[in-house]
């Protein structure tokens, strides 16, 4: 194998493909990358066995062949060399990399030991923007809890005329929907997520998707991504969300997230308890923690339905109003006792919800 | 205790403050700040019974009096109140705190439990602008090991008509020196050095000195700081810098340094053994690591005397390098077997030279 290279180029690509390795695991082969060189184009591989990653990549080939190595040392060594091109040869067992007046010799390991992949099956098209919103919108959401198996990824579902991107951890839930038709039923595992965030993250081209029994695949023009789905059935969550509701308040998304953080100022952990009254157009926020006191804090808002106290986990409301992109959101409330929506105001330009349930304070 | 101040002031106090205080101590009164008012002025009080810092700051008081309050939480809710003044009282054992809409109300804790302070004793002048950069240069030098207890801190010590601040790990040697006299002998712990580089950061008033048997005590415009010496005997690191050399070579600081850093993309940890050879004019950079493969690098340097091979930790070169502020630097060699001497090219601009020990490689 001997080939020169775009240097810049084939860091980007490293960099990338470096989010499918995995440096702790009993197989240390899934540390490295695995390179070929042939017809004109370099091909970069990584995988953890959960996510299959593939890029390629055009390089001026004079040799072809194969080859693994360290999948952080080799981007090290492609980000310092000082080179615009970067010439590589495979030599006595080392792929030698040259650049300027640097030059390393990297220990390579036999191709044959890396993992197979599997094939890529296609048969919808969805854009990578919504995919990439999707992800950014629900993730938070999603349990980091180990007992709740099909709680760990992003559900996407058709619903009607609509594709739903569901993020939950049984908590509260967030849900991205888009005007499509996508007809694949994915759960993508949160590992998989960051992969494809940091895959598509400024990506302008086409993407298709499909799955099989186990892998959910996604293509572009240079990559290709094959996911290990989440097994199990992810819970009825349209069941969850009230249909209707007894009273709203629309809130000021700014003035609602920096009262929440002010409290938060005496929370003992990033989870803490807020109890939210809403009265004569004023809703009063209170905290109250046992060994360092309390905390009050007020808005004016735009309400004259009955008094009501609610009592929330605060981390959870600044996680989900963080989430909106809209200046404005809906508070939608049955009681006191059941869970409440909040929208953004105009669901045409931000077509999301957060459920959050209710906690006793 | 009943006052007003002004919130910006008050929270850049409690900010440097908190460098002292201890959070994880069996005494939980040093997680607290000590708060007294009296005659137009607030006291902040912090300690972790080795530090001892004291801030004072103007405030417009109704009531006299005092106690001690959680330091952090007093911190976050003096930040995230939003208004310009703040107002304090004590009431039912609470510090309350108000300020535009946000009410707080923080446990407060018998001031009686509080540390004693020790008494400050001042007898010297020392700029502080002087005192900052030293620290700033020699506390990467410093020992980590517990083992070297006299290493663990910052030496500062009259030789002839220099002030001399050295820190050390014996393995690596700082030294930063000032043509002044200042008759004072201190070993000052790394803590401390952290505390005072946060407390003198952006302060240009006066600072006066002074000790007693065991507490360096330094005095500023509105604050003031006692600090526990190390005792034990400081090694004599004057006669570990060898006073003549063999040859010396001029290096550019960026070019070796862009060198040094190159070669560590394949290092296994942050230290790792670099060897250099100086010959024809040419210094020649070199890494072998087992696992992971040779990287070589080199640049252009004035050396026509006999070649030479030298061997050392990286980490210490680039940690030694980066403390220099002139652009070129001088390396001076004795042989293979002996300390290199690091100098800056001027040293009138930069007062300052590096020690690194030899490695075999």
């Amino acid at each position: 194998m001997r080939f020169s290279i775009d240097r810049e180029e084939f860091l980007e690509v490293l960099q990338k493909a470096k989010s499918a390795t995995e440096k702790r695991s009993a197989l240390p082969v899934l540390n490295n990358f695995l390179l070929y060189a042939e017809r004109g184009l370099l091909t970069v591989r990584a995988t953890d066995l959960e996510n299959f990653l593939t890029f390629t990549i055009k390089a001026e080939i004079s040799a072809e062949g194969s080859l693994a190595v360290n999948a952080d040392k080799l981007t090290n060594v492609v980000k310092s060399i000082p080179s615009t091109t970067l010439y590589a040869e495979l030599k006595e067992g080392k792929l030698s990399l040259t650049g300027g007046r640097s030059k390393f010799n990297l220990t390579a390991i036999d191709p044959e030991d890396f993992p197979e992949f599997p094939e890529i099956k296609l048969s919808a098209e969805i854009p990578a923007s919504d995919l990439l919103k999707a992800i950014d919108k629900v993730e938070y959401a999603i349990s980091k809890e180990d007992t709740r198996y099909a709680l760990q990824g992003m559900y996407v579902h058709q619903y009607k005329d609509r594709t739903h991107f569901v993020g939950s951890d049984g908590h509260r839930l967030a849900l991205y929907y888009t005007q499509s038709s996508f007809p694949l039923e994915l759960l993508i595992p949160r590992k998989s997520l960051k992969i494809i965030e940091k895959l598509l993250r400024d990506y302008v081209g086409e993407l298709t998707a499909g799955r099989d029994e186990s892998f959910a695949h996604i293509k572009g023009d240079y990559f290709s991504l094959s996911v290990r789905l989440l097994e199990g059935e992810y819970p009825d969550y349209l069941s969850v969300i009230p249909e209707s509701f007894n009273s709203e308040v629309l809130i000021d998304r700014a003035e609602f997230l920096n009262s929440l953080k002010r409290l938060s100022a005496i929370a003992e952990g990033s989870a803490f308890p807020v109890k939210i009254s809403l009265q004569d157009n004023l809703a009063i926020f209170e905290i109250s923690e046992p060994e360092y006191g309390e905390g009050k804090d007020e808005m004016e808002v735009d309400y004259t339905q009955e008094p009501i106290e609610l009592g929330f986990n605060g981390k959870y409301l600044i996680e989900a109003l963080e989430s909106f992109d809209t200046d404005k959101v809906l508070l939608k409330i049955v009681d006191a006792d059941t869970a409440v929506v909040i929208e953004s105001e105009d669901p045409k330009e931000d077509p999301y919800l957060c459920l959050i349930m209710p906690m006793r304070i």
